[in-house]
């Protein structure tokens, strides 16, 4: 089904009209609206378990599993509508002595307005119709329009359903979250007028292509997208000494968590020249299993991907995974050297969505910095070291490259949390934002200040007294209730 | 004087060296930093004043105060520097027990890293060299390298001097503030790679061109534009019966105030079609002058925006101010209808800058809410109404154009304080950030989240004994040192 240019005016209408109400409304409503929402998509877990499965494979435990995160993530954003710092109130009393004279200033953050989301393909709950972006846009006060993905439409227009009556049900406006199909209206969707920011998790490519329709507009928007990530690992000699074992199989773990799908999976890993690293991920590979990938275009993408790896002349093949069913992407560890990655990381840093990972050995810590200079902007960078290592300027690198630095575990298993930091330098998002995470919110806001104005004119929680139940700065000192 | 490619890679190499260290640095050294750079200009006040005056012709009062607002500027991020707040300090411990098992995360805003500045015409000092984009990237954390404002600069490059040496002599490294000149400069700045932010405050097809460098760039960085504003005024009825003298003699201050050079001027009034306000104005303006524009460009602009806007059939001409000197302005009051601007806001709604104000006649709210959604993005909107008035539809509107809402008083003059808002919806500025007041500094700021790390690795601010002295959040509680 696609969605015509009238039929999305009339969406952005109704968005239109709705978004005045949210932005007015007040902490209780809002906080109530997105915990209808989760209850009732709670309520209807077999049901759009069963559709998900269908439409992308993943599996029952995994898709429940995903179904408590989404609605997780919409009462975590109700908890942080009712706590009020994101509000950022800040008063400064008027000050008839200073030169010029002083007035009242009371500043709140606002919603920007109707808010675009485009829906990811690897988490058809989480990322998608009721994911973060829409869950924290709904927080900032924003209606919702959003961009279904091709690779699971049915659950898309369920789950719109059901959340859109949830809200309406629990007191919204008409308007608050509505859906539409198709590329091209995707497209006019960005570029729609009555659209005041967009969110986005997805390809390099489709993002950079609606970031361009963004900032294109004869009005530009911001468009927060999270775009593609390598997210490097760094293994120092000594850790892999102490705990290769576990390292090795830690590393499996993750890169063929998912069949490779999660934007955080490790996709280059650092390691000694010479520490038999490789023996013993070969060892652990051998016996792991890939799965079938989500779309026919990433089933495609997938060889075609390893193959570019692989025509680079210094990339060998490390060892593979167990074949699976024949729709069944195979586990693979490739290999390379730092000279390499520092010389052509344009064809070796590429993100390849899927089962595959790239070992790097460095030789020394200068060939190991050159190469990191080399690796693009991630999502997660991972630094495995013992206590007596120099990682300094490892670490330095690492922070320049990523939003979340770890070091233990890794990185795929993202928290939602109040701080969690999901995004970092081009291209892993395009922006100084998260898109997970309590402060995803801020996203979607824009700062308004009220001057000299009086009590009844101004929002109701910029009153003093609803002040004095919130955190705020007044007068340059912070308070807490 | 212009920049070449070469010394614009030199001073770049230098700003990327000096980057790891503005980001390391401690609160004590930055704010430190900051105040040798504030004491450092006003220790030359009187030799920065007679360049300025020289280069801009606005006056020595006028200049005087602009430094003292500029070294305010500067010392007022040093405190928010020490206080805190700024860095967004949020702590989640780890929770074995929770299903996945939580892991620690510390989150902090770091410095995106070295930023370009824009000066503007209009403002020598406080949104130039040493103004409030530098001010409020230094305090980020970020080196800065400048261009030039074209109208000043003998006054840039002595600025760049002393604040550049002022921070050495502090302690800061080499490369923290460097000066480019010349549009083809300029235009290298913000494309080159080692620039991570723009900052900037000007014309609207100016900014607009950078801007579209900036979000074309290979990894588009985000350009913080402020770029014109039309800062729309209401006045009701009532408030034209209870105070229109005062209105009158307001409006003609702030619209004429350094020869309406300012970015807030109030370009478009909307009064009551009735109540004899255009005879109000034109007894106030007849006594005030104007004064001599900032650049060539400027002054042959003037003249050619009153005649576009004359152009205009709907168009009048209320009055004129005094005639000055022959290379002076002289203020005009035009005036049109509700109708025609909601017809033709492209016409009627442009910014020109000069000693010119549009009134607006209307005889309904109908009228005057069809022309007020005509309005484009501004800084500021102000309303002057009565006790009684029924103004929650025109409220409504206005906060969904401008970022700061007045109610008394007149938009020129913007205090420098932690409330301040100087920024609203597009063409206003790009962003959802302010150019001016405390939260300026989140525009150069981006998170990092450290997952698991030890301590000995954290940034010092991250380290529990620090956080008991900064405000921050932990497991989702604000807490206040």
């Amino acid at each position: 089904m696609t969605t015509t240019t009238a039929e999305l005016d009339v969406l952005a209408a109704a968005a239109a009209a709705a978004a005045p109400v949210w932005r007015a409304s007040s902490a209780a409503d809002r906080a109530a609206w997105l915990r209808a929402a989760a209850d009732a998509l709670d309520g209807r877990i077999d049901e759009l378990v069963a559709i998900a499965d269908e439409e992308t494979r993943l599996g029952e435990t995994r898709l429940r599993g995903e179904v408590g995160r989404t609605t997780g993530q919409l009462r975590l954003f109700a908890t942080v509508v009712e706590e009020g710092s994101y509000l950022e109130l800040t008063v400064d009393d008027a000050d008839a002595s200073a030169t010029p004279p002083r007035p009242e200033l009371r500043r709140t953050l606002t919603g920007v307005g109707p808010v675009a989301v485009f829906s990811a393909s690897n988490f058809p709950f989480a990322f998608s119709v009721a994911g973060g972006d829409t869950a924290s846009a709904l927080a900032a006060g924003n209606p919702v329009i959003v961009k279904a993905h091709s690779g699971h439409p049915r659950l898309s227009e369920r789950t719109a359903e059901i959340v859109a009556a949830a809200l309406v049900d629990a007191g919204a406006p008409q308007g608050s979250l509505s859906l539409v199909e198709g590329r091209e209206a995707g497209n006019a969707l960005v570029r729609h007028p009555v659209i005041q920011a967009a969110g986005f998790t997805g390809s390099l490519g489709g993002g950079r292509a609606l970031f361009d329709l963004a900032s294109g507009r004869p009005d530009p928007i911001p468009f927060y997208g999270e775009l593609g990530s390598v997210n490097p690992v760094v293994i120092s000699p000594s850790a892999l000494t102490v705990r290769g074992e576990a390292l090795a199989q830690g590393l499996v773990g993750s890169f063929t968590l998912g069949a490779g799908q999660f934007c955080t999976k490790p996709g280059v890993v650092f390691v000694p020249a010479d520490g038999g690293f490789e023996e013993l991920v070969a060892a652990h590979v051998a016996g792991a299993s890939g799965g079938p990938l989500l779309t026919d275009r990433i089933t495609a993408a997938f060889p075609e991907g390893i193959a570019h790896l692989e025509a680079d002349p210094s990339v060998t093949v490390v060892a593979h995974g167990q074949d699976g069913a024949s729709d069944s992407a195979r586990p693979v560890v490739l290999s390379t050297d730092a000279a390499a990655v520092a010389a052509r990381p344009e064809t070796l840093l590429e993100e390849c969505f899927g089962p595959v990972t790239l070992l790097v050995r460095y030789s020394s810590d200068t060939e190991l910095l050159a190469a990191l200079e080399a690796v693009p902007g991630s999502l997660t960078a991972t630094l495995h070291s013992e206590p007596g290592d120099e990682v300094a300027d490892v670490l330095e690198v690492l922070q320049r490259k990523a939003g979340r630095v770890l070091f233990a575990g890794w990185p795929t298993g993202v928290a939602v949390t109040w701080s969690q930091q999901h995004g970092g330098p081009w291209p892993a998002t395009t922006s100084l934002h998260t898109s997970v995470g309590a402060t995803a919110i801020r996203r979607f806001l824009r700062p308004l200040v009220f001057q000299d104005a009086p009590q009844h004119l101004l929002p109701p929680h910029l009153h003093d007294d609803a002040l004095a139940t919130l955190p705020h700065r007044r007068n340059g000192v912070l308070r807490v209730p």
